[in-house]
């Protein structure tokens, strides 16, 4: 059956819709934002068999070698239970390696593999490059004034 | 059973962990800003009963009277399954009421009651005093110039 066209001109244009208040605050800017560079980024690490979050966690234990998985969940800001679904996957794939640590027997350590280390480069190539185009038309400073303006935030953890 | 001594000062200094890699992108660091921001918001809405879906609905009813419920689910870029939730709640509450479009009867109408309106301006007092105290060090000229670079980067959706 045929939509009416009414319905899709609201569903083509969702403009249509006033959000003048929500716009008001910085943080609908943000979410409306980061809605953008999420769906990017989701087709962007899509051909790597990535998501966001086994991605972020690839990264990181590449970067920091031996990283327990208590200090990869604080540092990713996700409880203990998202980051075994996201550390099994990685480790089934053989991205990475889990080995026990012999000073402290509940604690894990995790290596990157050579795979796991090849995908992140390869991953983090494509990732440069799509945000190199989301970021198009906008100078480095605004840029870097954005970084800035959100580090600031970030820090201000708990005091809103 | 006490936790080893290691274990808890990765757990309270996440910055322990290298993430350099990740901090050259922008899209991490709106990650990271939003973390806050969403976090904020949720305890700032807590004493009103809404989330931060809930609360943005309401928003957008209020400032759009008669709005459909396929126009928001597209202005708040959400599947229909996920807004039928919302919009069950909402109305559950006596904050809103649901009505069948005489002229499309698949359609329903939205609209909100006086005590939603009530609870929407109090609401949003609310979060807007907890932004401005998140926002708080950042000059009016670096907000706009973030609120501007988030506008550019939501318009080049489907483009990265």
């Amino acid at each position: 059956m045929a939509k009416p066209v009414s319905k899709d001109v609201a569903r083509s244009d969702p403009a249509h819709v006033n959000d003048a208040t929500l716009r008001r605050f910085a943080g609908y800017h943000m979410k409306r934002a980061f809605n953008v560079i999420q769906a990017d980024l989701a087709r962007t690490l899509k051909p790597f068999d990535l998501r966001m979050l086994t991605y972020t966690a690839l990264v990181m234990i590449v970067d920091n070698p031996g990283l327990r998985q208590s200090q990869l969940a604080d540092a990713m800001d996700i409880e203990r239970p998202n980051l075994v679904v996201i550390i099994d996957e990685l480790e089934r794939r053989d991205l990475i390696t889990r080995d026990r640590v012999p000073t402290d027997r509940r604690a894990y350590a995790l290596h990157v593999t050579l795979a796991g280390r090849q995908l992140c480069e390869k991953a983090i190539a494509a990732v440069t490059a799509h945000e190199n185009q989301l970021l198009e038309g906008l100078d480095k400073d605004v840029i870097q004034t954005m970084v800035a303006a959100m580090k600031h935030i970030e820090k201000r953890q708990g005091r809103g």
